[in-house]
């Protein structure tokens, strides 16, 4: 979405969990990475940190320093408060579709963070969605006032965000907001966004 | 803070709640109200914007238009996160250093408001008091990374944290937050810049 919002060309390459070891020989244990004509860069924010430098003559993903420093709460609240409440909700989802390959990984490392099975995870998640969408308070007051978290427009702590819904948007078919939220509205108008990028990617719920 | 951050000279004139309707013929149902030689403004966030576009020679409260768009999320997650779990915690406390006019009226509204008596909001607060630090989560995330939400230094979001931390440091004796936590830390920094002007409020714990 960022790359999308400065314009700029670009391939995307999926990789399985287990091959990120192999990019760039271990250049980052996360994604996503960034090969910008041989700079390599990782870490999203970090990635839209360099385009914002590096990328100045097209739209800004920040719009000023006090935008990049703000951002920075948006990513905390979606790191402590939103992403392991939403894995929560569709672990098990995403394990179901993963390769084969990445499947033992998985399993392992999310039961050992969650200290609880992903069928366990699993079960009762019909009542914790409802605490899910509880606790998206400050972004349903939000846009009680504006249209994104940019403002007017779409910013990258607009993205940041709306990574976490895309990924359960494509890995879960459980409904994770309800069609009328504010939030649902908004997260519509983002896969719209860039000639409807986002929403190339199938959604799970699509049979 | 907002005016400390300007460098603005100012007089504070503290008001009963029910003495706000005299403010101005009725200008605003809450305050704060600034009169600006003669213009008038009420509401915390507008009063910064107006602010930032009248004195903009003074040290920015947003730095660029990303940074008012993104204190809006601020502004939004203390809305409907920490001003109600906080009040909660605090509201019987309030209502003992009120002046004894302003009373009846606030017994009353915040009542209705949580369905309660002030008595029962008290009662069990300091197991509430736990749930309550542990949803500070995205601000502990971001303090591991900068100092303020503004980054380097304050920006008009720390100040909107800052005002509810305050409120109940000048209400409650009730230990908000353990002094071990970055939370706390920040929130001794912030009582001490533009000179110490949030120190000047005596705490409700000083004895």
């Amino acid at each position: 979405m960022a790359l999308g919002h400065k314009g700029l060309d670009f391939e995307t390459r999926p990789v399985l969990f287990t091959e990120i070891k192999d990019i760039g020989n271990g250049f980052s244990p996360t994604v996503p990475v960034l090969d910008d004509r041989g700079m390599m860069l990782r870490d999203s924010f970090d990635i839209a940190l360099y385009l914002e430098e590096n990328y100045p003559d097209r739209p800004s993903l920040f719009k000023g320093d006090g935008g990049k420093a703000h951002a920075r709460f948006v990513e905390s609240w979606c790191i402590s408060f939103m992403q392991p409440r939403l894995l929560r909700l569709i672990v098990k989802d995403i394990y179901d579709r993963l390769d084969s390959a990445d499947q033992p990984y998985f399993r392992g490392s999310r039961e050992k963070f969650f200290g609880q099975t992903l069928e366990a995870l699993h079960e009762g998640r019909d009542e914790k969605v409802g605490d899910f969408r509880d606790g998206l308070g400050p972004l349903r007051t939000m846009f009680g006032r504006q249209p994104f978290l940019g403002g007017n427009g779409p910013l990258f702590a607009d993205y940041i965000i709306f990574a976490h819904f895309q990924w359960a948007r494509v890995m879960s078919p459980l409904e994770i907001l309800c069609p009328d939220d504010v939030v649902a509205h908004w997260f519509q108008c983002c896969l719209d966004l860039h000639f409807g990028m986002g929403r190339e990617m199938p959604s799970a719920s699509a049979g």
